[in-house]
């Protein structure tokens, strides 16, 4: 299909996830297991708000609970630990995401690792990180898990494909580039002390923004044909690649919205239905 | 220095390292702590017994004590970490290295779990991985450790270099990958599966080879200047690099033998050393 541009819709892929979803949170709510995440968001940014809200709701019309907790903005570490403890505890709660920034006063990382492994639905944990990088893990982080399962519906090749990753963070960068890397592809990670970025990214058959800065990832950069994932989404609901400008250029690409943010969500709901019927059936932890 | 030859001696690194532990090890002693380091053998391989005894005798010549475990090549593993946990138990060992590869009938993951983070000073365990792709290892895996060691003794700078790492285990590519992306290289991972290898490596300022094929890496790949990093240990004492190839394009390159090699032991000796001193200052976990 020489020329032709498949806008990857995440829409679509997070819709077929969430219909398989429906059907398996009803036989599990007929055994008595309503699934449940409990979210946790800290401070008042309106942007965290937005996207904690969005999941609330987006458990709701599948028929999963959501057990929604704000805390104050000047919440400590101590506080905010206390509570994924309890959280941890409770047996009617099978995921807990807290929301990603949290006030600087909180060590995040603390925080994170306070979360038990078998509710990690979110996949922020350092050992469900390296389970992750080991391709072992039951709940990679729901991004990065959103990139893979876009490619797989729209049936794009990783394996022997060079993967462009621009952004190392934890809970996107490291772990998008572990699980291409797992799937086959060879992949190279930049960031801003990356030089000669355009050549880099222009290198690539698949490119995945996750830098944060809106239009970043310009169109005279992308290799004709290439396969542009944007997992960036910034104010004005912007993502991190120019989106108009690698269109041009790009075989293949997730629009912002509805590209790689739908499916985040579904992956997040997955992963609480998994966890669901695992501490059903078995005792984890 | 144009058109000279940097062999980047991996003796006259770890020399440098044991020199400050020489002193170390001393002063623990006299305070009754005599670091030890139990090494852990499955099965008679001739290049893993080597490979023990070397470490078991760089470990005596410093004043570190040295346990050897031997196991039957026929060793479950319920029966090795059966054994792993005892040393976790006695206060006298500061370190465990259970020698890779264990035989195929034990699950080398979960006993590489099984040792206590704080006595992980090969940084095998997934916690211990996790921490290192983060940047908060307190014993990140030896041989990537080494490669850094020996870039950091030769005053190569990091930041800003890209870096092809070619290999892809959990234990030295992968490490090694996060590590130079920590220090701020941009960082391609290669491995069986990449297309167009010859020209990936070619465009590498800094080239680790973590192969496990005998001269795999060819002088032509190479960049005219590039830093070539062996990683490889092959029968008949030959590296994963083509040396008298590579060391034409090469700026700087490690020779195999008295490369990568013995800076990967000496470093294994500081995480011990750093193990027993932190085991007697604080009630680590």
């Amino acid at each position: 299909m020489p020329n032709q541009k498949l806008i990857l819709d995440g829409s679509r892929v997070a819709q077929e996830i969430k219909n398989n979803l429906l059907e398996r949170v009803k036989r599990l709510t007929e055994k008595g297991v309503t699934p449940c995440l409990a979210t946790i968001l800290v401070g008042d940014d309106p942007a965290s708000a937005t996207y904690v809200r969005m999941k609330g709701n987006a458990c709701n019309r599948l028929g999963i609970d959501s057990r929604r907790i704000s805390l104050d903005k000047d919440t400590s570490t101590e506080e905010l630990i206390s509570v994924t403890q309890q959280l941890n505890e409770d047996p009617g709660v099978h995921g807990i995401l807290l929301q990603h920034p949290v006030p600087s006063q909180i060590d995040e990382r603390a925080a994170f690792e306070s979360i038990r492994k078998d509710k990690d639905v979110d996949g922020v944990t350092m050992l469900g990180f390296a389970q992750n990088a080991f391709g072992l893990a039951s709940y990679p982080s729901c991004t990065p898990a959103a990139i893979i399962a876009i490619l797989d519906y729209y049936q794009i090749p990783i394996e022997g494909k060079h993967a462009i990753v621009v952004g190392r963070s934890p809970i996107l960068g490291k772990p998008v580039s572990l699980m291409l890397l797992n799937r086959n592809a060879t992949v190279t990670i930049c960031h801003s002390k990356t030089v000669n970025l355009d050549k880099i990214v222009n290198s690539g058959d698949i490119v995945v923004a996750a830098v944060g800065k809106p239009k970043f990832i310009q169109g005279n950069w992308i290799r004709e044909g290439a396969v542009v994932l944007d997992a960036g989404y910034n104010a004005g609901n912007v993502g991190d690649v120019d989106y108009e400008a690698c269109l041009e250029k790009a075989g293949a690409i997730t629009p912002v919205p509805a590209g790689v943010g739908p499916v985040t969500i579904a992956m997040l709901l997955k992963h609480t239905v998994d966890s669901a019927k695992a501490g059903n059936n078995l005792n984890l932890m």
